[in-house]
């Protein structure tokens, strides 16, 4: 019965016999495929997700099958054009984006211009790929699509809203039970905000997303919350030397961080010195380092969780439901400590 | 740059070119196309609706391009096999149907037995056809595809929770504008609840889809409420006539409803007779009955509304919005008054 | 132990021997006081509620036992003013005035300056009364300590934000058992609002006292609400006929209401018509001619009642659980007829 | 005006001339008063409530001037019989009790018997006083005048949920003007909650007087969190030493914390160890301490706060508007590191 009903109902989502062959090949031409971490990554892309990308395309035993783009940092035309130029420098311009989401579920829209008007910095260069180089598919599409060809293998990465991850549920409420495990940077663990007074941008973004998918992907799933981060920060002199290394790599993501940069070495508040350390903070790019290397984090808070819909200060809160009021059966692992040599490793690869 | 970006994102919704024949010859068998009503139908059957597509297939100037199906009444699945089966007694299953969701957005299912376990009264048919008939594109793609063939000649009429609706235009945000117009069964004009205190059960059970519908949906639209139907029951004595032709159909019907009846024949209670007129109430058939022929409806409420999603005690009720609080454009027609003889021409019509 | 307890607690509220002494001379002057009906009325004044006390205070079978004045129409100093000028017009300045409260419990203040900056028109009176004439008791002191005084035997009537009200069960739980019944001007019962969308001024004005009140006051409750009154304009003709007695009353109600009656005779937008009668809309002078005589009011809803208070549209509605979902023991009477004639010749007597 | 006004309101919240010389010449009798930290006291007690009264009782720079009662841990009668055994204990029984709120402003009661049904360890000592040593007072009324008797003069020290503090505030908005500073014990500072998932037992006991208090008592606020208590538990061995003293006080609070001890010396579960030291937690008895002796907190969160009153996981959370985006001029003090060795002795001391 599942699998006469809901096998074609996947085959609706391919596009097509060739698009499916050309996944197959390129899967077989990294051999042996099964060794490689595969990884399907949805951004919101950001310079904060251009470091994170910048960080699985280095790293040697990754490959990434697909870059599914939502609304967030930027509109989301814009986070298909920065993924494009992220990929054409690191001369990955192979790997599949597809379009997805453009506002959240309950569309009160929210794009944060933290990263500029065009997400990237705004150092715009004229030798971008453009939008044609974008897939036809629907990026919830194929993120079904792919995660289905491949049960059980693939790490699903999210770094901006999620809202195609919450569509992609409810298009296909099996689907979820195929992840292989799940690494997402979003919410806030001590009910530090950023956007909010209690709420992080990423789910802050689209909270009924946060919600559906923290309820119904059962899949091992890891949070990369806006605290954890801050109090990860990179020393800046460390910043600095992976920046300057001699190389295209480094050189861009100089330049479009270079805002950015100026921003977070201003003096931090007192209030947010309590939680936030001086140095380059990079949220998305820790969440990438678990999905690459699940050892970066040597602690976790395993709990049941749920994200707040009604509050008036606390909407799109990430709840740690310690005492397990909730009853829930699934968990997730809220990072707590960072193996930080291991992450500035990574950082380090990703730039050279 | 539309037709770059969003045409391609309609051809991956195709399920394939043999498909798309199909519709099309289907399409041309019907001379000629263009003068006939062309439905497309979303259901939560249960006999509500059941009695509302027996309308539509009787209705000579209507065609039906499709039927998606929505949890509601019953499963999803149930209500799949219950249209399946309303076609076959009507002769008409060379109808698509598709399966759609299978849960509301947010997860908290409230499925409604009042038409039995199985949703169609519990009167079970050992030859009913069976979920192999079910087509195997998604409800949500046949719905984006259907319509996007035929760009404003499509009435869209919903008659069960609205989540297929609501995943159809986060899907494809520029969908909306290429439907015609839009009949709607669901919420209340005077928060008089069936469901709860204040919320009907086809916006109750996904008020976040009846919000994302009533806000993005910029179609002309129309709404039969809980109340409006409730005023407008029709005469037990001429519900008797119509289920007592002598006819495959009205004897269909009439087993069907059985236990509904009795249910509804009962005294109504002093508080809910303030806005109920004794009488058979299939809110159902007069959203369709609006779609097959508008003049049905001789009096509208014509203005902006909402929905409320965060009450204890009036989530999910419709909001009307009659001072323009909310500064929306977009208004929707709220049905007022009812021809009440030429509904139950239909009505009659329907079962010969 | 109640005795032991609650007694001493009430004693605490009197301001002293004398102010208790004069209460009960004015009592013994009202020869048989029981014959009476005795009002202790909670006021916003406003011209409505200066028209519904006029009405009390023309009523030959009524005594007013106090008057206390909450924030609403305006500032509660001006309420307090307000409400003298009345007396004064009408000769009954004994009658003791309170000031209570100046602000809802969660004071997020909406005073409605429908009826002038100061509540009353904007036609100020030189020769008005002063603030020292107001009681030097706080109004919800006076509340229990009158009603305390006088166990069931009297009526409270309540034309503005119930704030007031909610305090006095909030400091005496046993209060509200000794009232004999209470009519409330406030909420709405079709979900038609004046302030807000879906709410009425005076609950909209505190939804938390509103729904304290409703939830604790246990005595026989009426409710008029926003839609009753707008259905039962009284015609222009008669309110002409009203204020052009050629008495010192009338030519004061005139004079204040001048504004308000422009305003009024606009014509009713569409909607707003689809509710709302043309004509002289006074809803507290409704509320108050049911608290002098119950019969004004010929037919009622009976049913238990709540107000929402979370909702984005609809925080401050009146809820009516007509299914009696909430399984409350409490039920309230919402006003649904009136008798016109018997409300006209009240509003005549007033002004004589 | 304010005085013509409000000094009248204010009297009639005295309960006559005797009591006020009383008070005064309690006053006369500490000589010299002005030398002396004066407290005014609001508890729910509670053992802990029991502690942080003994501390202030046993301080030798403090007076206590009135103790009001409120619901919380037991019943409101059961807090007032509480805290005259604790006075008869301590030989203070001159102190006067005033019973106040017996339930939240909302009615949505939660009384907490963490302590035991008596809220006092269930140890019943025959020969405790009654509830005739009740004062006749209103807790509220008492609240207001005794501060105001003294402007500027007097500590607030609350330690159970803040209803009688949100009363006396809504019945006279001027009186936090007069408070000379206040130590509140309630909500949480990183969302970890006992009683809900995401809030603290006082705060959500009546989420609504917190609101109000935070939001209208304008005096320097202390504020001890729920995670600040548990991160700062006094080690066992300590308490020991403390309970074994030889003394009437030690053996009696050793008496009714038996159960409470038991329960504390249970293993922590690993998530909760997050935040709570082993040992004794008393979180009573640091806002008691902070109120004796301000020094005894070395860091401080000095930030405005608010009180979320929606949400459906984090109602009665309190908020920190570290980011300063409500734009509120008031500021709270929310202790951040204890002076252990302070809070030691002044815990030894009381116990001697």
């Amino acid at each position: 019965m599942f699998l006469r009903l809901m096998r074609p109902v996947l085959c609706s989502w391919k596009a097509g016999g060739s698009r499916w062959r050309l996944a197959c090949l390129r899967g077989s031409k990294t051999v042996p495929a099964m060794e490689k971490k595969l990884l399907l990554v949805d951004v919101d892309a950001g310079v904060d997700d251009a470091a994170a990308l910048m960080i699985a395309l280095a790293a040697p035993n990754v490959e990434i099958l697909g870059i599914t783009c939502c609304f967030g940092n930027t509109e989301v035309e814009n986070v298909c054009k920065n993924v494009l130029r992220v990929l054409k420098k690191c001369h990955h311009l192979q790997i599949p984006v597809y379009q997805g989401a453009s506002s959240p579920l309950l569309n009160t829209m929210k794009n944060d211009y933290f990263y500029g008007t065009d997400g990237l910095g705004d150092v715009p260069d004229a030798e971008a790929p453009g939008l044609d180089r974008v897939q036809h598919e629907h990026a919830v599409a194929a993120m079904i699509r792919i995660i289905s060809e491949r049960p059980n293998q693939v790490t699903l990465v999210a770094t901006g809203p999620l809202t195609n991850l919450a569509l992609a549920v409810k298009m296909d409420p099996k689907f979820p039970k195929k992840i292989k495990n799940m690494s997402i940077m979003g919410g806030n663990m001590y009910s530090r905000g950023n956007i909010d007074i209690c709420a992080e941008f990423n789910f802050a973004a689209d909270p009924e997303a946060a919600y559906i998918v923290l309820n119904e992907y059962t899949c091992p799933t890891f949070i990369t919350t806006w605290e954890f981060a801050c109090l990860h920060a990179v020393p800046w002199e460390f910043y600095e030397k992976c920046t300057s290394q001699d190389s295209e790599k480094a050189r861009f993501l100089k330049e479009i961080y270079a805002v950015t940069t100026e921003i977070q070495k201003r003096p931090i508040p007192k209030l947010r010195a309590l939680y936030r350390k001086p140095g380059f903070v990079s949220c998305d790019s820790i969440a990438m380092a678990i999905a690459v290397d699940q050892n970066v984090v040597t602690e976790s808070i395993f709990c049941p969780v749920s994200v707040e819909l009604t509050g008036s200060h606390t909407r799109g809160m990430l709840v740690l439901d310690m005492d397990d009021a909730l009853k829930k059966e699934n968990k997730v692992s809220i990072a707590k400590e960072l193996d930080m040599e291991k992450f500035k490793s990574l950082l380090l690869g990703a730039l050279k």
